[in-house]
């Protein structure tokens, strides 16, 4: 007998139809003769629409409470899949999180899982009931005050619950069958892996891929859970995310996937003293306001005025802010200018087989220079390698990589309705 | 500095608009040197729309589940009362029943409250917060499952916390600005009240009056907390609820008003053998189907075959099911008949004036018979007199009442759009 947790996303529970389409499921694992116990986010819209509330009765909304309201959207769909559940005629029980002992930081709307201790959860699993866990949200020990994990927090709930019950897969469930060797909205031929390594998803989730948040992979990681993305609406088995990078032999390492990223600006910072300490400056503000760089690029000093260019990529969102914090600093250091780009696109090429083919990254460059493509920033790791370019030139430059790296199936993917990749 | 209850109802809440107006009313009362203590219902219709979508998903839902489902309506309405509040100056805290203290019975959908440990609310309190309580809900403390307090639970949470931590007053806000004479949709010159007694108060919500649920008054009485009931759309102070009917001086008592109630049903159990135990047979019956009975007539036997019937009140909700019972037993019983009539209506005198003035009843009925009113049963208490009628006799009664004790004001009274009364 198994322990599986499965976690659905707003989008398989928008309806009350969909909420008993995934009751049956989880019912069927049951009786399959598996434990199961399930992490729900809340129902489609739910949370945007209590965002809205809160805007309307305060612009800036207190934290604490904004954890409170958001909570209520998890209690919701929650329940309602126990109760769903029931009708099938199975047991079932929800809890929060709270109750299901996810112990979190006191960082109201941003808390870190600090341990999981799920002694009811198991109690009701050794009683034959399904448990239902509030995801997305915990308790401070300290405080006992409501928290919330951020943005893909119920993902990294299902991980953790998974890791402190020692389960043996972590099924998380949305509207895409699996992971894809590109965007198949991009890509018609993309293939769905079978497949990843833990790091190769990682990659992946770090520069664009929207099916796994980070921060669930890198836990899944640290305490080894596997993981399966499935679609809520089809029996594909899925993607498996198992295994270091480190256990795949050699000869069977290949390319996984072309990722595209079109959430990040660039920003410019021209004329900057060649100075030690120059840089730090620019990165220190940034970091003071909680914005995330991601790839950086120092020019060569000028000879002529031994000034140097910085230019950096961030979120999209926070752009106006970093250029706003940017140019205040300017007057104050004497750079020439700060420079903004939102009409960026990032396009990244990931797989454990690019340590064993050399040659990886001047195909890569190759391919974009032959379909006249600019490169305007480069970064490569291990396993991926990165490009910036014009947002207009990043589908073609995607379908362009994925041939070239012989990426394709036969036949063309399937898209689902509404579907978020 | 006094320590100030509010209780704000579901059509106080229904929207952003609503909730804000609420908010400044209560940093208002705050910047009065009150401490403040706010019990929040569900916004507007949520707690209707919850239920339909339970429905939905399943028939006959587990009473657990409803409550952990239900619960998430109260969370939203505070988080966002706590989020207005803070956008007006003042530092809002809210709280779950649970974090409050509200300790109650396991029974789910319907749980009595044991005990208040509000020891978090109180120092919150201390710390110069406005602490906003969810209203309707508490925490069985073995189990520690959630639970809801059924009808009306929002009253009795802040009653129940007025009482533990010695508050001055409970404010009751609706839609209402007070108790009235009778209902001022069918008397229009109908008279609010300043001032009530809880015995008086507690008669008017046992026959019909909607203003205030019964078990609050019953908690109020018993822990001498003095209530007032306002309206959140007016500044008018309302009537205050407070003190015994003994302390009121014989001269100054006086008739209270007219209620009026169209929510019962009439039973009839025809040709009952008249022997000890048989009509214990039927109450029997009614109250293991959790069916409440409230008037009840018994006719004198008749001398021909020894039998007598049996005529009662119930809910108009539960009649259909009542009815379906007693049909059963009535052939193992040998009854002539049941019958059910939901035509009728309730009309009610209340008043501590009643004790030191006999004539009323006789009045009472003259008053009736006068217009060509039928009266088909008859109750009084100390300070009570109770009619079944006709329902389409009803507000003829009212009005005919209301003119007979001259309860009446000199000015017609204001009635709010969308009063529930």
């Amino acid at each position: 007998m198994a322990l599986v947790v499965q976690k659905y996303g707003g989008s398989s529970l928008e309806s009350a139809e969909r909420i008993r389409a995934v009751a049956e499921r989880i019912v069927a694992t049951k009786k399959q003769g598996n434990d199961v116990v399930v992490v729900c986010s809340a129902m489609g819209d739910t949370t945007d629409e209590l965002l809205d509330l809160a805007n309307q009765v305060n612009p800036v909304p207190p934290a604490r409470e904004m954890d409170m309201l958001l909570t209520a959207g998890e209690r919701i769909s929650n329940a309602l899949v126990a109760m769903a559940i029931e009708s099938f005629g199975a047991e079932a029980q929800s809890f929060t999180g709270s109750q299901a002992g996810v112990l979190t930081t006191e960082r109201h709307g941003n808390a870190r899982i600090l341990e999981v201790t799920p002694a009811r959860v198991r109690e009701a699993l050794d009683e034959g009931k399904i448990c239902i866990v509030a995801g997305f949200q915990g308790v401070n020990p300290e405080t006992r005050s409501i928290t919330t994990l951020g943005r893909g927090g119920s993902d990294t709930t299902a991980v953790a619950l998974a890791a402190a019950l020692d389960a043996d897969v972590c099924e998380i469930y949305s509207d895409v069958d699996g992971v894809y060797t590109a965007d198949p909205r991009i890509v018609p031929n993309a293939k769905k892996l079978d497949k990843l390594s833990f790091e190769e998803m990682l990659e992946l989730a770090a520069v664009g891929s929207k099916i796994l948040v980070l921060r669930s992979v890198e836990y899944a990681r640290a305490f080894n859970v596997p993981m399966r993305v499935r679609s809520s609406y089809s029996n594909d088995p899925g993607t498996l995310i198992a295994g270091s990078m480190e256990d795949i032999p050699v000869e069977e390492a290949v390319l996984t996937g072309v990722a595209t990223d079109k959430s990040e600006a660039k920003i410019a910072v021209l004329g900057i003293p060649d100075n030690p300490g120059e840089a730090a400056k620019i990165f220190r503000a940034l970091a003071d306001a909680e914005i995330n760089i991601d790839m950086v690029l120092q020019n060569v000093s000028s000879l002529v005025d031994n000034t140097t260019d910085i230019t950096f990529t961030c979120p999209r969102s926070d752009g106006p802010r970093a250029v706003e914090l940017l140019k205040k600093l300017q007057e104050t250091e004497g750079w020439t200018n700060v420079l903004y780009d939102d009409q960026v696109g990032k396009v990244s090429l990931v797989g454990a087989g690019m340590k064993s083919h050399p040659g990886v990254t001047a195909e890569f460059s190759e391919a974009l220079r032959d379909v006249g493509i600019n490169i305007e920033m480069f970064t490569t790791s291990e396993i991926r390698i990165t490009a910036v370019i014009r947002e207009g030139d990043l589908d073609n430059a995607t379908r362009v990589l994925h041939e070239k790296f012989d990426l394709g199936g036969e036949e063309e993917a399937t898209v689902y309705a509404g579907t978020g990749r």
